[in-house]
């Protein structure tokens, strides 16, 4: 056990809460001794397995998170979990009225969780969540539970951080609610269909099943490369480019009623067998290499972005004097942007 | 009226429904020869009024922004919509079950309707969508509609695109949508309550009444200044920051029944003294001036970031081999982004 006396990280290691929450609220407010932090823990990490859970809103993602955590302790595992609210006003430490049941797991020792709000963080959601997963990884973690609300570019950010993607349906809602189920057909390993004790649960996995029996059907015809030219190249494909290997895993759909602790050993198990299945086919590595990418991607942004604005700033004039030429359509953005860029190489 | 041969840039000036849609296409495939349409555009844009309608999926926004076609249609307006699905696997060319009706404007030659999905666009959504406004503004639109299915991030770029952003709640959703409410309040200029003939109806709108009511007595207090460091300030601040003067403005709640076509009026009546009272307070600029820096900052992060990457292949490796090292902990992501950083300033 490490003593006060030792460094933030060794104490990090040695699964000291206060130094993780510190570190943690260091990250969020960017002070740069969190990033030597972090630097330091991160060839300790690796170790836990990350599981994303993500679906539309209301359909009690909480809830479910927290028979996950109770499902773990019990079979004597620990829990970091990374809730991530988008949409809260708290920025990094959001508290949700569904939320108040998980602080029962406050007094557990064996359980961590850390609410992540994106207000004003320019490298955003995927930044801030991958650092905490990190720290939380190097606390000794057995099991991190990723909890996004939302719909749309945050699920492609958590697939990328999970290793296994809980997609989280619910009986009932309307035609957009397809819609999504389209879209985060590719990126789901597992589905929920939560509330399973309401009307319209039968159709809700008929429907997921028709699905997926329809992408059955059209694999093995991806669709075309497109010919994007270097400059331009998407630096991240799209999630089935990098999930290997999608073709032979089969989602399966879990029914679960959250609240009252139904279908979780279910749904673990289901988790568990995918974790099995990645490992056996070599998918475990494809996607950590795949988040240590779009990771470096970012994090390589964030440091070019900081350091044309602070050239802009010195040579330009103030960002939002840029701006307004801008928006008068008396300066030329692409102009500025490639002189910039031509400035910042020499 | 442009004829066939004139460019691409005086054929969309002048309307031409088959340029916009090219150099939509092109703008979507990364085509340097789009960039420069655009750059020709530019200056002619800046004229159209940009209305953002965004909220939880299943709240009816694709009926309630056909409707306003409708609205705009019947007062002489043309009108362009966006209608942004992230959610889609048809990157760049969605069309959702529910939007067939919307359809029923593609022979009129007053309304251009285009979807945008997200998938594989590393600029993203604000970027793509940024890129078809300016389009359609060229094209002369007189109103531009963009749509956001989703919750999150996604609402605050939309904001960040619009003059007046339209939050559509809808009845009787649980507890994760009240969490939606608070974090879209901020960005709410005008609140639609839609499916107002639904139990619940009330509620939602005594609900969103006592937040605007809770929001203005503790407006005067905002939040402390982040003690941010130049390296890491947020280029993007929060929306509040930007979006004077909201406190002045009282975002109105407007019941609407899509579907029925009920409300319609009352809601565009709505935004049309939101722009009138922005328009008269200087707001309009402001917006303008804030849209114009968060499409600088993007383009500039993209610019840079492939410049890097293409150094980063001839001189490191592969990202994919990069990757690889830092996923096996064999390299430190933070390193080697210095590294790289300080190679490209010379």
């Amino acid at each position: 056990m490490a003593g006060p006396g030792s460094s933030v990280a060794e104490r990090v290691l040695a699964g000291d809460v206060r130094a993780a929450a510190q570190l943690m609220r260091d990250l969020d407010d960017r002070l740069p001794e969190a990033e030597a932090r972090l630097r330091e823990l991160f060839p300790r990490t690796g170790r836990a397995y990350v599981v994303g859970i993500t679906g539309a809103p209301g359909s009690g993602k909480s809830s479910l998170v927290d028979r996950l955590i109770e499902h773990h302790r019990r079979a004597g595992r620990t829990v970091g979990v990374v809730a991530v609210d988008p949409t809260s006003p708290f920025s990094g430490g959001a508290i949700l009225g569904d939320r108040i049941r998980m602080q029962d797991h406050a007094l557990d020792p064996g359980v961590f969780i850390r609410s992540v709000g994106t207000r004003g963080h320019l490298g955003g959601l995927s930044r801030s969540t991958s650092e905490i997963v990190h720290v939380l990884d190097a606390m000794g973690k057995d099991v991190v539970l990723v909890e996004t609300v939302g719909v749309g570019q945050d699920e492609i950010e958590v697939a990328e951080l999970a290793h296994t993607v809980v997609v989280v349906a619910v009986p009932g809602l309307g035609d957009d609610v397809q819609a999504i189920k389209a879209g985060v057909l590719e990126i789901a390993d597992v589905f929920a269909v939560n509330k399973a004790d309401r009307e319209g649960a039968d159709r809700a996995v008929r429907d997921l099943q028709a699905m997926l029996e329809l992408r059955r059907t059209i694999l093995g015809r991806p669709p075309p490369e497109q010919d994007h030219d270097a400059c331009h190249r998407p630096v991240r494909p799209p999630p089935t480019a990098e999930r290997v290997p999608d073709d032979e895993w089969e989602p399966p759909v879990v029914r679960t009623v959250a609240v009252r602790g139904e279908g979780i050993d279910d749904l673990a198990r289901a988790v568990e067998a995918h974790r099995a299945h990645l490992e056996g086919a070599g998918g475990r590595r494809a996607r950590e290499v795949s988040r240590a990418r779009a990771g470096f991607v970012a994090l390589l942004r964030d440091r070019l972005l900081a350091g044309a604005l602070a050239r802009l700033e010195a040579e330009m004039g103030h960002l939002d004097e840029v701006a307004a030429r801008i928006a008068e359509r008396a300066a030329d953005p692409w102009a500025l942007a490639d002189e910039l860029a031509a400035r910042l190489r020499g």
